[in-house]
């Protein structure tokens, strides 16, 4: 199907510059989408530092099972992603596809199967054509070229309207490094440790063991902190790829090094750019919506009661519908089953007092909080009143256009 | 708004014959609808037994509590039902309404008000008009009559399409008594020890604390294993009285009495009955749902994932859209965090073997999977291979409907 634009899309695409030792290469290979790019392979030099954090799914699928299972080596040389096919649920079949695939690449980049990455996504429980793959692998290989991350990015796409990517620089020491990063939505989105899929790329020199825990610092506050409908992925899959091809720069050898500090905050926003890209363009989505809950009794309890609201289809159509309907937010902190009191709740709606004291506040009027609802992007803070726990998720309205994505479209 | 009514009904509404002892009558208030009876009094005679299960929000309404209050009592002489107000998250304003109410309805029945229990049904943070509803009763005090059930199941509608009643016959010893139910939905429904408001009444005498086990065992297999759209209601409420003004019967003092076997067996059967109505008028809702997890390695963890399955937005506008994209239900399994083994993994869908040990079917053949997607009634039916538990719950697809009745009705 053919989808519009989503219009919480970024105003201005950002411009990646290419990245010290990463090239690129997105071609079609034909596996379900016709007429656009479907596969992405990244060349990465000899010595590339990797990290990753994958859906805890209980049925993951056969790519990330691979890419777990090769991430202790903490080198990489190639990254291979396909759109269409999530190669999820195809027993003994998709560890082959697998495993052909990672050989394919292997032999195009000269490397170890082992150092090569895999991830893929679209339709779940159909044979993944490994050899259709490999083919395109080997014609992908004269494409390779420093500069097209925006191609990288349509690559990657199933129902997503736009591409989605971001670029900072930081300081280590004094040297300045560059992180690229694309991503891909937009539906079965809650992640659980690491959303759909994204890849994140710097030419700093830094040591898998310190690139994995920063990597899964940032996702614990920005990937997974969003949901568009919920459902968490079998494919869910963000991995670090650091080339060291870049400037020299102080060297550093653990997470807390007072030369990451600029890094570390970097990739932090980077990731948060991403995951709010993912959330512009969740399925269907005409509202961005941030849920901020503070005075929970824990972190975990914030998290808890800002999700039930994040997820609640009576808060998520109530938005659509442009309709203040608070009483809804009460609802979803009641069934969130995380310690609140009732009498003691308060609720801001676009920054409003809209619920003090367990109940609506003294001459209400709702004319300022409808004019807010009317806008693109919508603020719900709750306030437990039991403790100094809090807890952001962004979240997006459930419209029709959800219902008509995945009623209409096999995904 | 005007709502066409579901597909799903019954297409034969069930008689319920005057019960000994239970007085009804349905009035138009005026609190939110006009035109229509939106607050229902039952009166009922001397030494009546009550029972009752609520909702385990954090957020519940004010009936809720007071109804929890007095249940220890274990004697009802009346119940208030009113539709268009939930009276939930009102503060001191909310008890005042429900202390009013209580003791108009005392004053018209010549109770206590102890022995008056409410519920409400509506918007939440709304302030209910205690008076105007004490007014009502008044006027209701001279409409009682034994014959109207379905005009008392109609006085507590809100979004329903139809009146949702039940009527099962039941013998104690030799003596025959009688089962009469009413209930209504049908969004906000994912029920946590109840459901939106179902009643029981019996003429049978059951002493309160019988009447509460059995209530509890009957809804723990009914109404808690029914979701439309996973958000837990503020007020949900199901009550059970018994008059005891039936033909005499044998004594009975323990739940486990085997007197009462077939009165155990037909009150499951009647909440099951009502609870499966409350689905089929679910919002929006063009195919009922039934989900059946096999294999679990506890009932806890067997029910965990048949609700994953049944709430999840992809596996339900798969259905609306009567596509059989059963990829969808292995990602349910594998999101809901009860321990699930990919490998093992078995699907069904109307009876037909979809996947098996991880994988799909040799030779898998979509089309009668599609002609039973077609059908108005859709069994999902999930073996997990580890163990010996099982679950079943009931739901209904996702529609567009859903969305236009929630973003465009404040319910």
């Amino acid at each position: 199907m053919s989808l519009t634009v989503s219009p919480l899309a970024p105003t201005e695409k950002p411009h990646l510059p290419a990245l010290a030792g990463v090239r690129l290469a997105a071609i079609e290979a034909g596996l379900r989408y016709q007429g656009r790019p479907d596969l992405l392979l990244v060349a990465l030099p000899t010595g590339s530092a990797v990290a990753g954090v994958f859906t805890k799914s209980t049925t993951a699928g056969a790519p990330v099972v691979w890419c777990r299972d090769h991430l202790d080596g903490g080198t990489a040389r190639g990254l291979v992603v396909n759109a269409g096919n999530a190669n999820v649920f195809n027993g003994a079949a998709g560890r082959d596809a697998v495993e052909a695939t990672a050989a394919a690449a292997a032999r195009v980049l000269d490397c170890a199967p082992a150092e090569v990455f895999l991830a893929s996504t679209g339709v779940i429980g159909e044979p993944l054509d490994g050899a259709a793959i490999a083919a395109a692998l080997t014609r992908a290989a004269g494409d390779l070229g420093d500069h097209d991350w925006t191609g990288a990015a349509a690559a990657i796409m199933t129902t997503d309207t736009f591409t989605k990517a971001a670029t900072r620089q930081a300081k280590i020491g004094d040297v300045t490094v560059t992180l690229n990063g694309i991503a891909k939505g937009s539906g079965m989105i809650q992640p659980d440790m690491a959303t759909m899929l994204a890849f994140v790329f710097t030419d700093a020199a830094v040591p898998a063991p310190v690139l994995q825990a920063l990597l899964k610092r940032a996702v614990d506050k920005s990937f997974n902190c969003i949901t568009v409908d919920s459902d968490t992925s079998t494919s869910d899959t963000v991995m670090a790829f650091a080339t060291g091809a870049g400037p020299r720069h102080p060297a550093v050898t653990t997470a807390g090094d007072r030369h990451l500090r600029d890094f570390r905050q970097a990739l932090e926003k980077l990731c948060r750019d991403l995951a709010l890209q993912v959330v512009r363009d969740g399925e269907g989505a005409q509202k961005l919506i941030e849920v901020t809950v503070r005075g929970a009794t824990s972190r975990a309890a914030a998290r808890k009661i800002a999700l039930a609201v994040a997820n609640s289809p009576l808060v998520k159509t109530a938005i659509a519908g442009e309709d203040a309907n608070w009483g809804r937010i009460v609802m979803a902190v009641g069934k969130s089953g995380a310690p609140a009191d009732r009498d003691r709740l308060a609720i801001d709606i676009g920054g409003i007092a809209v619920a003090r004291a367990g109940q609506r506040v003294a001459g209400y009027d709702e004319t300022p909080v409808a004019a807010h609802m009317r806008g693109r992007e919508i603020t719900i803070a709750v306030d437990i009143g039991l403790g100094r726990a809090r807890a952001r998720v962004w979240t997006c309205d459930l419209t029709h256009q959800y219902i008509a994505i995945n009623a209409d479209y096999r995904s």
